[in-house]
């Protein structure tokens, strides 16, 4: 019999793919899910495999409590997180995770990347936020769920809303994207990715680089976004 | 009936995807246009299309006063910089835009790009000019008019012309550049990473390199653009 | 008739051109080499053979005394330095040099490279060591064999384990990576590499980036390697 | 009937395709040339011509006055450093001129590449050298004809053997590499870019980074060069 959950695989299966092709992964490295909101789940790559080896029904189908809801292989030791943000923030649909170069550099670095300029400011009006590494307690508990916690509280502090925000950097470890979609998802990880670059390079060449003043990030992030955007087409 | 606009809408396709292909542009960034001096239009890519699924038949064609002549799709948001620029240089064929990583951060830094040798002085003589970000009211009006006159009020403060200087970085944005033809425009875009590229490594192995002498940048200039030029074919 | 070390010659080959497809060497640079504990020898590339001429038959077979057993072409010129490893650490399969640009890039700084994040946590605890340049008496000996001697003083006199660490930078000169296959060895190579890209990026963002807490360190190493590792599949 | 030329022009056409497959020229940049001793002339590429357009029946043939003997395309405009070196080194076979990034970027820094590791020593057992830039009246006489005295000079001036060096960078400008045959020119020009990419990370690692001693620059260079050498295939 058929999985009712064939199309939602394929999608989780596509995404990890594409995450390869975009050059920001190596190996087993990164992972992206998505999620299926009418049956509380969603797919998710499995653990340790690499991306040429993966396959569409090797994708693993697990609940909001971390529950194996299909598929033979153990999920991404990421899971957990996945999971804690599909159940706090009910609007995302696909959750992207890398160790792409330039964002895993900003976040040893232990540093937002500041928005310098409307590459930046067509995509997130904030600078990218760097949470800071968890405590003691907290990495020797339950160390994947209490990422997710580390996300939230960390855009808790900031006031900055993860549909406005759609990434994060992790102190010491890396970045998580999210979007309507896993596809979305993936493509914020590539700017994200981007971004990170030209901010470091804009800091090479002049240490004192002023952030974008306001009035362009309001108009950059206006006319992709806005209501009256005029960005792409309708 | 066939467009009368058929062969510029090729040239503006081919030139948006050589961009893809010169690795200057990701996802949707960027856009090219080509001018028809005759009819008083220019092909321009459509809006937010990835290059992947861009056909020929995509194209759109406007005139100088932004009203499209030919299209179904919404032409790039760019697209009142390009007339605001065909309109005042009569003698330009093609320009171009992208977010290229090198010209975009020395567009973030807010500096000039100093010219340190024979590779940029093959191609201008002038350091690469970085406008600087424009006035809160311009921002708020009609920024991409603004845009195209904040590069002609450049040009003008620094005393430069535009068919010597075939480029320009806007602050805190990125490149246009421009030529005879769209593929000349794409090629100066090439060029300008590239110089980019050298221009920040230079500084990074010495911060006090100095400026190429006169005497050399005339030299090179000359035999590739002078009137005894001896580079190329005749 | 066939050759009885046929398979190793092969497995040795497969991870030699897994050097070149990953972009860790150019031309002739690099050298992978397979162990066959039982019969006490190993495969290991010819050299300066560059890897597009390379062919499987042309691997040569050599004991732990340097020896060749097998082959027609003259071994590797580090082959001395892959015997005294093979002989002192018994319980390796595979060992991979390289020339890769950050890996040198360190080792030429003559520099550890510090643990900053998870990527690095995950394949080992301690910072990568840099063995420093030999003295002058050792370098005009038996130069290879002695470069082996050289990487097991650095790891006695830093008290890390080459289980553990499975790779070291040799001061002035480049990598040597290591693991229960010749695959392995080359997978450590090219983690090697992207660990010492982004540690350098790291420290020009941030050049006071704290290395990364012990809590995390173990964390990660453990849900990777340790006895209740839940990464990968069982 | 058939040019007597035409394994010379061959092999010149496709050392020069082989600097365009390293990533070492875009567009019209760089050029190599080959030398036929015994006829006195040397194949070199046509100016301006891109290399996805060239084809081996461009490649001019010149003597070393600077005479077209055969072809009827231009010759590259640095045709007359190519004939200088050729006059004065009798026995170089082949010379490569690229704009190649890392190289570009030390020229114009102007700063001899120290060596640092024995990537470097594997070839050479100095540091590489940067010419000064011209004096102007040598600027604006015979251009190309003094640029290849300017390099002459330089090795005069740090007793230094072209032999032995067979690479030097032309402040401003960028790199000039020969050997024993076009395709060995084009070998020194790629490990030079390569050398040239380690050593500024290795400054930007370890600003005070020393120069490799000499006892392990002679051994390394011995073993593939000394009359002992044991790298390589007999």
């Amino acid at each position: 019999m058929e999985s009712k959950y064939k199309e939602l695989k394929r999608e989780c299966y596509e995404a990890n793919m594409e995450l390869n092709a975009l050059d920001l992964v190596i190996y087993t490295f990164g992972n992206v899910s998505a999620v299926d909101r009418q049956n509380k789940v969603f797919a998710i790559k499995p653990s340790g495999v690499p991306y040429e080896k993966l396959k569409p029904e090797d994708i693993v189908i697990v609940d909001f409590e971390n529950n194996i809801v299909e598929g033979e292989m153990r999920p991404s030791s990421d899971t957990k997180t996945h999971a804690f943000l599909y159940k706090n923030w009910e609007d995302i649909g696909g959750i992207a995770h890398t160790h792409a170069t330039y964002s895993v550099a900003w976040a040893q670095a232990q540093k937002d990347i500041p928005i310098f300029g409307t590459t930046h400011a067509d995509h997130l009006v904030a600078d990218i936020p760097c949470a800071p590494p968890m405590k003691d307690k907290l990495i020797e508990g339950n160390y994947e769920h209490n990422t997710g916690i580390q996300i939230l509280d960390c855009f808790k502090d900031k006031k900055i809303s993860h549909q406005e925000v759609q990434m994060v950097l992790l102190g010491n470890h890396g970045p998580f994207t999210w979007g309507n979609s896993a596809s979305k998802a993936v493509y914020n990880s590539k700017v994200l990715e981007e971004v990170a670059r030209m901010a470091y390079l804009t800091l090479q060449i002049n240490p004192n680089a002023p952030r974008l003043k306001d009035s362009l990030i309001k108009k950059h992030y206006e006319r992709k976004h806005g209501k009256d955007a005029y960005y792409g087409q309708k």
